[in-house]
Formats: C-alpha cells, structure tokens, sequence
C-alpha cells in the first residue's frame, strides 16, 4: 500500500509535467491540460500520422511508444480510464498531416467508445482515419472470438512495425495493413502474483492469496483462465509458451520475436529465468528466436507477474522491426539470429 | 513472498544462461561454472581492460554494464554474495589485452577482499591492475568518510565513462583517473518502502512497517539514516536532492548528470514524479541537468524504493558520457540540454 506519490489527483499530470521535463525535444502537448501529446515535429507532411491512448499506469505505454518510427501522438487518460474523444480528437488533429490517421490502442470498451467519437469528429474534418485494435491477449477470448480479446504486451511490435511503415511514407492503407498483420501474428499470455494498487483507491484491485498464481491475468488485474498454487519459473514459461504456440500455429521453421514483459515488480531476473524456458519451448515447436525482448514495456503499475508474447515473423515485419525510433522509453529487442549484430 | 524461480540453489546460473540464451554475440563466458564473463571480442589488443563484478540480484548491475564502452569482464556472485578471487582473476586474464587492467566495483568488505586478491594473482602473472571503489551512497558515511562509502546506482556513471576513456585507448592510469573523477562527482541517496526477498531464504531481509520508509537504504537493504513516516514524493524527492545537493557543494552554474534509480518494484510514474521535484531542486540550487536517467539501473530483487544520483559534469565527463555503448542493458541518458538531440 505505499506508494511514492503526491495528491492522487495530480499523479497523472504531474507524470506528464515529469515526462516533458526529463525529455524536452521529444514530444510537445497539444491541449491545455496537456492530456494529449504528440512527437515534437509533428505533424509530418505527406506521412501518416497513429493515435494511440489509454489509461494510465502502464509505463511505458501508452505514452512511451510516441516519437519516429512509433506512434505520432497519444491521448493520456488516468490510472486505468479511457482518455476522453476530445483529447483523441486533438491529437488526430496535431498529426494528420494529409495522409490520414490510424487509430491504433488496446482493446477496451471506454477506449473504443471514445476512439469511435473521434474518428467521427476527424471525419467532419476531413480527416481519414483507420482503426486496428491490439487484441493480443489470448487468455481473453478463445480464438473464435480472437478480435474480442483485449490489448496487452504484445502490443509494442504493432507500434513498432506500424511506426516504421508510416515513417517511410507508406499509404493508410498499408499501415493499417501492417499494424493489423503484426496483432494478427502476436499472442500473448500473463501471469499475475500480486494486485495494482490504484493511487486513488490506495487498495489493492483484488487478492490473490499467498502462494498462488493468476494465469492469463490482464494488464488492469482483469481475472485470467484460472487461479492455482505459485509454480515454478519453467512450469509457468512452459504453461505460457504452451498456449499461445497452439494458438499461434506458426509454421515449423518460422521465425519469431520473443518477448517476456515485467508488470511491474518482477526482478529482471524472473523475467530472464522466463525467457529461458520459453525460448527452448519455441525452439522444441520446431520454431526459431530471431529477436529477444526481456524488460517492463507494458506494466500494471507495481502489479507483480508477467506476460510472454511471440509474433511470428516474416521479411516484412522483420524489416520493420529493424527501423529506427526516438523514444526514451523504447528498448530495442537483441538480434537472435545475428549473434546481437545491429 | 512469491517468486517466479525454479530450484534458489540454481537462480544465479539459470539466470546466466538466460542472458547468454537471450543475448548472443555480447558476452562469452571463461570459466567452467560461467560466472566469470567477458565481452565476446576480449581481449582487446593494446587497450585497458575493466572488470567489476559483485553478487547477483541487482541487474542490470553488474552484468549489464559489461559490453562494449562499458566494463570488459564481470565476475558474478551469489544473490547479494561476493563473487570468488578466482572467478575475478579469471576475468582479469580474459580481458587483459596488454594494457593493464581497472578493477571498478561497489565498495562492500567480501568484494574489496576477493578483488585484492584477484589483484595480486594477476600481479604474479605481470598483469598491472588499478583499483576505484564506487563509494557514492552518502548515506553510509559522513562526508570525512566518503572512501568508506558503499557503492550503489551512482556506479553506472563511472562505468560509463571509464568504459569510455579504456574504448578510446587511454592508459591505465587515465581510465584510473577518471574513474575516480567520476565517484567523486557523483552522490547518491535512496528511499526503501518494502524489502527484498532472498530466493534462498524465502523470507524478507527486513521488516518495515506499512506506512514507514527508511531513508538512505543501501541496495542489500542496509539501514539507512533514519527511519520514519511514509512521505510524499516531493518531499522525499527534496530530502534526497537537498542532501546530496549539500554534500556535493557544486559551484553554481555547472551541469549535472541526473538519475533517478528504481529498486525494483516502484513503477515507472513514481520514478518520474521524484525526478520532476528533483529537478526543480538541482535548479533552485543553481544548477542545470544536462542528463536525465530514469529507471531501473541497479536494483535490489523486488524491493520497492528508489534512489537518487547526481553527477557533477564537465567536460571530460560529458564527451565520455556521449560515447556509444553496446549491452543489452544499458539505458542511454536524455540530452537534456540539447532538447534531447543525439
């Protein structure tokens, strides 16, 4: 229940005041309660601008995956609540830059709603916009209703490859093209050991008794397949891996990006003893690690546990992958394949 | 309590494997249990050498300072145990291109007896090598006592730029040097608000009660200056800047390199908000920050805390800081002055 903070009422904003100051150059707001934001050379002329937004306390998303070569602004709710269609509004119109903009964020209700609005609002305008809904999430919706399942971890390499398509002046077409192929290639599974303990609430969002697990949780505590008794570091990567590579059904041969994502108060460590038995579960499905990504990209605030993700690759989004990016929160996967060349 | 972990007796080398699984071509392993590494191209003809090296559970320290522009060679200890002379020795060899070699560590009584040790074993073979403690944490000694200081999240800092200053070709007795210019520019404090747990020991290496922090914890959980009611993040941003900022006695004007330091299990947006207060301390002090650093750059496991650097910087100190680097791990600082240009 501690938490380093001042008013709860102020955190949202004083993290964005922080934000700018510790990274001037890097983005500029675009509304008076500075709630949406986007790249500092926005917009970009002739080049698709992508929206993303959310609640806050997933440091570093939403508002990390903003600069070149990632998203070009980014609507700022509070702690776990949609951002409003106005600040959305805003930021769409700070980016378009004559090519249209795509819509690009988890899915969740409050933010489809709100996203939906302001696609409205852009269209009165003149504004084009496209809408891909990250919904990597596998534990939230069984594949027949995959479109259903909520954006969490995986949602990095839509940024990235989406990014790195818009930075290259393709159309809204092909990124919304290519922001929907890298969610249809990615699924993601975690796990959850402790509760977020809203700075409002200063309560946990749930219990979870000592000694157990919460498989499949979401990255709001949203409950997950099933709870059981804490297993160990390979039983987990096993019990992960295991279910999204049956659901992924990626071709032998194939070549994947690896992810394991901290939520929040997972030690690297943990994180690492994860990678490791995931990885020889990708290598036993016949499958190789091209790209290895081990860190927080998408957290719970102090939530302790961890998602696995796997995006199978081809050239395309292997290329994308590759491009540059400016963000201060954005850490670049290691080159598998290459012996870490880059 | 709970940890993602297989067998405690195998954290350490499961880690190791993870790492080298995850991140090929960066390091290679010289000795049979793998706890001494070193850069994948050491040893580097005609170059200084630098190995650190300490107990486990504080990456990215020390492994992930180890890489190109950074240390060459790493030995690595038990969860928060000092690695063997041998192990250090082993390193020594490895990394020993013909221009001596820098032993640059925390300052922590097992790790200054195997390092001096390992020194005079390397001494044996004519292998010349220097010594710097990293002794930044003011909060272990008074000021007429800075060389008994403990090292902790200042430590990237010196080896940065004596990474820097060893990659470009200066001798031993530069990188020497600015090693110890960098410790001695450098302060740090830090806030604990829960403990770690050992994965041996299962249970928390100290208690705090809800609602407390200790100020001035050392990253093993060491006791600080005092203990006392939970604050605020600003207020415990000025107690910790203020502090420091009076010890360091920086004339009025220079730039400073600033870090805020997770210990594990504090989220990101905390971080930010005790940098937002920290900053307006460093420019009410007349101070300017040229470098922002914030996150998890040397932990303790899943302890919830944080810590504050600030490095005195000049000109020697900020081209060193600006040289490139090559580690999985390393997180680059933001241009602050330069309104984030790189």
């Amino acid at each position: 229940m501690k938490k380093i903070i001042n008013h709860p009422d102020h955190f949202v904003d004083e993290m964005i005041d922080a934000l700018l100051l510790a990274h001037p150059g890097w983005l500029k707001p675009v509304t008076a309660d500075r709630r949406a934001l986007v790249r500092a050379d926005a917009p970009n002329a002739g080049k698709v601008g992508i929206v993303t937004g959310g609640g806050s306390g997933h440091l570093p998303a939403f508002l990390g995956y903003v600069g070149k070569g990632l998203a070009s602004g980014v609507a700022v709710g509070n702690v776990f609540s949609s951002p409003s269609s106005e600040q959305i509004y805003e930021a769409t119109k700070a980016v378009h830059g004559g090519a249209g903009v795509l819509y690009l964020y988890g899915n969740y209700g409050g933010d489809v709603f709100n996203f939906d609005l302001a696609a409205d609002l852009a269209d009165a305008d003149g504004i084009e916009t496209r809408t891909v809904h990250v919904a990597d999430d596998m534990a939230s919706a069984p594949p027949e209703r995959a479109s259903d399942r909520r954006g969490v971890a995986g949602m990095v390499f839509g940024f990235k490859c989406a990014g790195a398509a818009a930075e290259r002046g393709d159309t809204l077409d092909e990124v919304a093209r290519i922001a929907a192929k890298a969610n249809g290639a990615t699924r993601t599974m975690g796990v959850g050991l402790s509760p977020t303990i809203l700075p409002a609430a200063r309560k946990p969002t749930f219990t979870l008794p000592d000694g157990e697990m919460e498989i499949g949780i979401g990255i709001h505590g949203e409950p997950g397949t099933h709870r059981g008794k804490l297993e160990s570091a390979d039983a987990i990567a096993e019990r992960l891996a295991g279910a999204i590579l049956g659901d992924l059904r990626a071709e032998a041969g194939s070549s994947v990006a690896l992810l394991v994502n901290g939520l929040g108060a997972t030690p690297l460590e943990e994180l690492y003893l994860l990678y490791r038995r995931a990885e020889q579960a990708v290598a036993a499905a016949g499958l190789r690690v091209a790209r290895a990504y081990v860190g927080e990209y998408v957290t719970s605030l102090e939530m302790a546990g961890a998602s696995i993700s796997v995006m199978q690759l081809d050239e395309e989004l292997d290329t994308l992958l590759d491009a540059p990016v400016r963000s201060p929160f954005w850490r670049e996967g290691w080159r598998v394949d290459e012996g870490g060349a880059r």
